[in-house]
């Protein structure tokens, strides 16, 4: 109904799903057979391939078409193409981290006028 | 049916549609009401309202309900969290950018034995 074939939504929509990210993770540390990643999930083979064909599809994996086994590996190059439109947002997540900060600032700043006494209390056993 | 109401997948879901990053977009110069938001897209009120919904539920943009015309505003914490997640994959692409970079060095060192003759005719003027 709506256009999502663009390239970041296509990546965006391969990455909403917790199975596909953990392949992906699995994948990060070598290539592996559907079979292979199948194992963790406690999935059937062909629901672990409806979700490779997403990743394929994505172009978050590569699948060997040499081997008998079709091995999977992982190609993060549309997930820099995601980090970098990310990126645009930084400084926003940034400026509100900014202003928590500012926040418990003035926070500490109005707590010592209640908490002075308490302070020299503590003052008298030192030095 | 699947498991994709983590916040992660929720954040990547919002953002596998490019109508709603151009939103985002456009609410990262500052807030809008939901007709502001309608203009650029040619669309009805309550097919944005549709998009701002998803986009409310992933906690990606915010609406006041103290103001009668209920103005959005960016929120890019959830950006920071999946940018986060995406981070653990960047040495993958720079990897696959460094072999790239290596293989484009290789072409180069095996280019100067073919044009070598080339490279002694242009020195005969200089010097």
């Amino acid at each position: 109904m709506r256009s999502s074939t663009d390239k970041l939504s296509t990546t965006f929509a391969a990455l909403a799903d917790p199975t596909r990210r953990a392949i992906l993770a699995r994948l990060s540390t070598g290539e592996a057979s559907v079979q292979d990643l199948a194992k963790p999930f406690k999935m059937t083979l062909p629901a672990v391939s409806k979700h490779l064909k997403v990743l394929e599809k994505a172009k978050l994996i590569r699948r060997s078409r040499s081997a008998q086994w079709r091995p999977c590996y992982l190609n993060a190059e549309p997930l820099r193409e995601a980090s970098d439109w990310m990126e645009q947002y930084r400084k926003f997540w940034e400026e509100s981290f900014d202003r928590l900060d500012e926040y418990l600032k003035v926070l500490q700043a109005a707590e010592p006028k209640k908490a002075e006494p308490k302070r020299k209390k503590k003052k008298k056993g030192s030095k």
